[in-house]
């Protein structure tokens, strides 16, 4: 299979549109015995993907990426597995198609029933990490969607041998091949198209870094699920425990420091750093973790560096932590309000009512009183499996799971109602 | 209060973020009683109402407006009466801010809520009816936001008298002024500068017609929620029956021509045209009918013209109808895919099995089994109120009404938990 043709993207989104109707009237017993079914078929074809993974690595290796991002993009037998393993839980997840949400008679005789359907063809546009594939065609089958899947090029082989298998899988089912679409162009150009057709597909879902995230909300005029932009803040209060903080600062930190919930800036209390200063810093230095602060960081922590514009707007996704010193639990919710990318946001207190203002009104999707930041996940919500985080405020907020992924209809059946 | 001062956009909408946290920490109570003081108010200051209508009215009738955009522009006691009732309308309606939706806690003990949340701002962008400036800021208020309208400029005056006494209104109350902008200017740049402000707006509603409505969903870059164009058709089927068939026709077509929910194409199956043609014919002229069809409709119905592209993309929103005859279900159903704007389709049919894959494979917010789409009305369904109708998937669709004004939060409450 040769990876340069040029393909036509509107011809694939057409063809998703046409097969996501089909996929939109199986049922869920029939939609789960497939998701199984390409989960062994993932498992019996290894050495197929892992053959096409090896010339992604050699690839990235020429190119001199980073040992993070090699990281993220190499695959062995076990990955694989997970993949599969990925796929079978969601075919033990709720289907929400079809679930009746409202179901009224007006006086007139009118029933009318609000129904959950299938959004149509989910178009995913994502970086480098192949399990994206499997998980987000997993999710969009059973949720009774088609999926157009525009990967990053550095895993281009990746990608589309594991699309080959789900084909090869899809053959014997009721689900058309069709209903899983990969773009199999590095050209800039094809990941455009997408961005404008309103007409063949239902929502786009961007994940990856801010630069993709923001080109994607910035240019499609296609409805877009924002993702996973998270410059997340912990605020210590002036009555915050000394060991909830820096414990929960630290797991924040530090856990998984390249993900969206972690923590990327500390305000804290004028009155809490004068007494615990010190404490701080040997966490600080403990973990390794570099500080970018205000004038009175700077002085009081040796080796902190002034924090820039940039450090308090930006993920540092890393060991660094920018730390800014408020007067008050307000002075931090401006500081939220300014530089938040509405993620996730924790105050550290004992006092119910500090905790109580600022969950109030610190606008983010989650927001934690005296716990880590790195909730924000739907494996650890149990929520099962998601698409994404969303960090916007329509549609979707927070964790986003099947649901995320349908819409809803009115269905009237009348004998002849008029107005 | 003069009217033609350039207004500073961004500092209104920045005024409408502060006033709006202001907005969502109120009771129901509280919110409530000051719609009813703005209803009050608004039924004490008729006159300063109606002078300012009449500057429009006047500046109407110097450009030559038709008597229908007249008519949607003119004001009288009465009308304003029924403005204030409808704020006492929405003050009756269940306030959807404050319902937990979801409530669990995890193994670890953290408690999490899964909370409705006033989305924050709204910015409306309509066009001729000043009853739009009262109703959204009664939805908006009511739901807890914030409301930065835009009306359109041949009603700049009266919004303009309608936002001054709203202001008046709320300066005895816990709401600032500042929670409803009025845009005074008719500059187009003042519109374009709305549609980009993704950190003072958080949803951009537009009303009106079909330009506008694309304009902004094209446009902008804070997140949209269409409203509005509504192709609606309806597929009389080979075992639909003829009366109802007809008298849906007409309730559809002839009601209300100029609303969305009107039907502007007929879809009828070959087989009930060849037996009912005369009956449709007469029912045609007697309601004063014009006719656009295929080549079929052309030749059998005298005074019928033939059917251009546009008669099957665009709303006529008059006493026209494009006729298009297929061969079954499919072909209504292929054609509704290709020209619907996904509002409301029906079918007219007594047969079940047909009607139920009609249902199932039409996508549009609402789809009908022998009734009127005239129905897809908030009014019309007991929603109440209506921000607009959402013609889009995500968030919202259908009639919009408090609950569309609305997202959740995860409230996360712990003493220490860490990942």
């Amino acid at each position: 299979m040769s990876l340069v043709i040029e393909t036509n993207v509107e011809y694939q989104a057409k063809e998703a549109k046409r097969a996501a109707k089909v996929v939109s009237l199986l049922s869920t017993e029939e939609k789960n015995e497939i998701l199984f079914h390409i989960a062994n078929t993932l498992e019996s074809n290894k050495s197929y993907i892992l053959q096409a993974n090896k010339q992604d690595l050699e690839k990235g290796q020429e190119k001199g990426y980073t040992t993070a991002y090699i990281d993220r993009l190499i695959l062995s037998e076990d990955r694989i597995s997970e993949f599969a393993e990925g796929l079978r839980e969601v075919a033990e997840l709720d289907d929400p198609t079809g679930d009746i949400l409202e179901d009224w008679t007006l006086e007139n005789g009118l029933n009318v029933k609000k129904v959950r359907v299938p959004l149509g063809v989910i178009g995913m546009i994502y970086e480098a990490r192949p399990n994206v594939t499997v998980d987000a065609t997993g999710l969009a089958l059973k949720s009774g969607n088609a999926i157009v899947l525009k990967g990053g090029s550095s895993a281009i082989h990746s990608n589309q041998a594991i699309v080959d298998i789900i084909h090869k899988a899809l053959e014997t089912t009721a689900i058309p091949k069709e209903a899983v679409q990969f773009i199999a162009s590095t050209d800039r150009n094809a990941t455009q198209q997408l961005f404008t057709m309103k007409e063949h597909i239902d929502v786009l879902i961007p994940r990856g870094g801010a630069s993709l995230i923001n080109a994607v909300v910035e240019n499609a005029t296609v409805p877009v699920l924002e993702t996973g932009v998270g410059n997340c803040h912990i605020y210590i209060d002036k009555a915050a425990d000394v060991s909830k903080a820096l414990s929960i600062f630290v797991n924040a930190k530090t856990d998984r420091p390249a993900v969206c919930n972690a923590a990327e800036t500390l305000t804290i209390h004028e009155d809490w750093y004068k007494v615990n200063k010190d404490a701080l810093i040997e966490v600080v230095k403990e973990h390794g973790i570099h500080v970018y602060g205000d004038d009175t960081v700077v002085q009081s922590i040796s080796g902190a560096e002034k924090a820039k514009e940039e450090d308090w707007s930006d993920e540092y996704l890393s060991l660094d932590i920018a730390i800014k010193i408020v007067e008050n639990v307000e002075g931090a919710i401006r500081h939220i309000d300014e530089y938040g990318t509405k993620h996730s946001e924790a105050i550290i207190t004992e006092n119910r009512e500090t905790a109580e203002k600022f969950l109030k009104l610190v606008d983010a999707a989650a927001v934690y009183h005296n716990a880590s930041t790195r909730f924000t996940d739907g494996g650890a919500l149990g929520f099962g499996a998601e698409i994404g985080i969303s960090t916007q405020k329509l549609h979707a907020r927070g964790p986003m799971g099947l649901p995320a992924l349908t819409t809803v209809k009115f269905q009237m059946t009348g004998d002849g109602q008029i107005r």
